[in-house]
């Protein structure tokens, strides 16, 4: 039986302080929008009135499907072990935007469905073995994974992220890897939403129109044949979803728990993040939505959960390039709330009355 | 009489070049949406294909308005030369921001209304003394600028940038400071389009009603007792603009002319850069715009310009804060063309064929 984390409430005093102090800063109040905004969600979450946001990591999760099997993706299974290898590297789009974010980049094999060929590997990444099974069942026939192999994953993802607030760490962002994951994330989005599987679902890599179809339809016998209960999420997760996914929803709740902002990347996070939120609603506020996907999917999972992302450039990547793109911009609300001066300290005058 | 520099061409070579790249580099094909197009301009810009944008600047220019008289800001013209030494002793939101992207910011003083007292300032920012004018006349009554003010702003500009680019420049960001500016933007705004002056009017810092009523008053004032001609953007520019927005004119201009890829800021910045395309239609392509902001003269500006903005972050500081938070999206846009592993390096599988 999986044991979730306690959350803890936002820390109202460091909330409101926050608050005040942004109308005391040399700028006309509210002139900065959302970095304001998110400045005192950084205050209220780590209860720091002037956050300060150093040591980052993108957690990337990576796992097979086996519903690549109904031919789904435009790529072969093979690219999912290939990219991990591309990750320990450094040469992957994760690889360059960390570096340029002052992001570490942590890689956990959580289901990849090929044992791994480290002997070549660089290491730039650290990399965890967490591999709970080789991929998941193909769920057009089966359960995906059974409710014990969902919730393990969900306890290395919050095993790895408590490691990893160990070594040090102010901001998280969610990362995955997984030839077909875009599929279990429709599927999972269909299944907790009750919206039309054509609704949620879209090109992932990059499939033709004839691959959409098959995708589409290999949802819809996948929810048919599993009938998944859309008011347990463990058995949504279960069914129909993927060893990534249940990891990086313990990343995220194993966070919030430790008041570390966790930045969700695309779609294939933000189902982590919705599975997460059904488990414990008290997750949201801890959450800041890096960008909006491509994948239509992921707008209805915004929407679910109440989030406005920061991005929005068309990205359809995944491995968390949004959450390292958007911790830029996390990281700029900080040192606004820490660096800038008073109208006090700088004797600048203020707005005048009326 | 103004001599504007000849621009060069785009590199077609290298844009193609880069174009081709993007396809080797293992992620799918468009999968980094706007950051892959951004790269694809970077090369055609700078002539690389893998472009380097280490040397970054935002040029901060600063002037004042005589048309504040009629209380149209929220703030006294006073703040302008305050702020002008917080920009110097690095507590600015423009500081902070320029900080985090490893930008210098570059003050320009180039019409504030005050001899500026530099004894105290630590002078964490380089400032250029280019006072053309104690502030632009009350454009109610007069005309804001002769055109030989005009032109001789657009000169500092063209000159400050130059040295700026023989100090070493990568990236340019353009920024303003001064009380009163978004009342010329808007009433150059409504010249140069044609549009009503309450479509392109916004609060600026933060009028109330009033005083909102009172700023569209006093432009429409201006645009009927100067008559700028629309088809002569110098015309505009002296009549109803400012010396902030010639002298950024001349940056953009300037740096186009050198091929350094120029990050627009806000409305201000959009202003001159409208200004610019009018004077020389073919700096377009050279120009990047960082975000919407909230001033409604903005959107008019970038649908003028075909700029699509990087960023809504709700921003109405100026300063040049904008186009430094988008320093690091065209970063990263250069930094993917030239870190990323190709399949054939990372021996990851391709797309599968049909």
């Amino acid at each position: 039986m999986l044991t979730l984390p306690t959350l803890p409430p936002l820390h109202a005093g460091a909330q409101s302080a926050a608050r005040a102090r942004q109308d005391t800063l040399t700028k006309p109040p509210g002139s900065l929008g959302r970095l304001e905004e998110l400045s005192i969600q950084l205050a209220a979450i780590t209860g720091q009135v002037r956050p300060s946001l150093v040591r980052k990591a993108v957690i990337v999760m990576a796992a097979d499907h086996g519903v690549t099997a109904e031919g789904v993706s435009a790529y072969p299974a093979a690219v999912t072990p290939q990219m991990v290898l591309n990750f320990l590297r450094g040469g992957a789009a994760i690889n360059v935007l960390a570096r340029q974010a002052g992001a570490r980049v942590v890689v956990v094999d959580i289901g990849v469905a090929a044992d791994l060929d480290l002997s070549e590997a660089q290491r730039d990444a650290p990399l965890y073995m967490r591999k709970i099974a080789y991929g998941t069942q193909n769920m057009t026939h089966h359960p995906a994974l059974t409710r014990g192999q969902a919730e393990a994953a969900i306890a290395e993802g919050l095993d790895v992220v408590n490691a990893e607030i160990a070594n040090g760490l102010d901001l998280v962002g969610t990362g995955d890897m997984g030839i077909g994951n875009t599929t279990a994330s429709a599927a999972m989005t269909a299944a907790l939403t009750g919206l039309p599987v054509a609704q949620v679902t879209g090109r992932g890599t990059g499939v033709d129109d004839a691959g959409l179809a098959r995708k589409i339809a290999a949802i819809e016998r996948a929810l048919a044949v599993n009938q998944p209960n859309p008011r347990d999420p463990l058995d949504v997760l279960s069914k129909v979803g993927g060893l990534e996914i249940a990891g990086l929803a313990g990343v995220i709740l194993g966070a919030a728990a430790r008041r570390v902002p966790v930045v969700i990347d695309g779609f294939i996070s933000g189902t982590a993040a919705l599975v997460a939120a059904r488990l414990a609603p008290d997750v949201k506020p801890y959450l800041i939505a890096a960008h909006q996907s491509v994948e239509i999917g992921h707008a209805v999972i915004l929407e679910e959960l109440g989030l406005h992302p920061l991005l929005n450039l068309n990205l359809r990547l995944g491995e968390g390039t949004g959450a390292a793109l958007a911790f830029h911009l996390v990281e700029a609300a900080a040192r606004i709330l820490n660096e800038m001066a008073t109208f006090a300290e700088a004797a600048v005058s203020r707005k005048a009355e009326g």
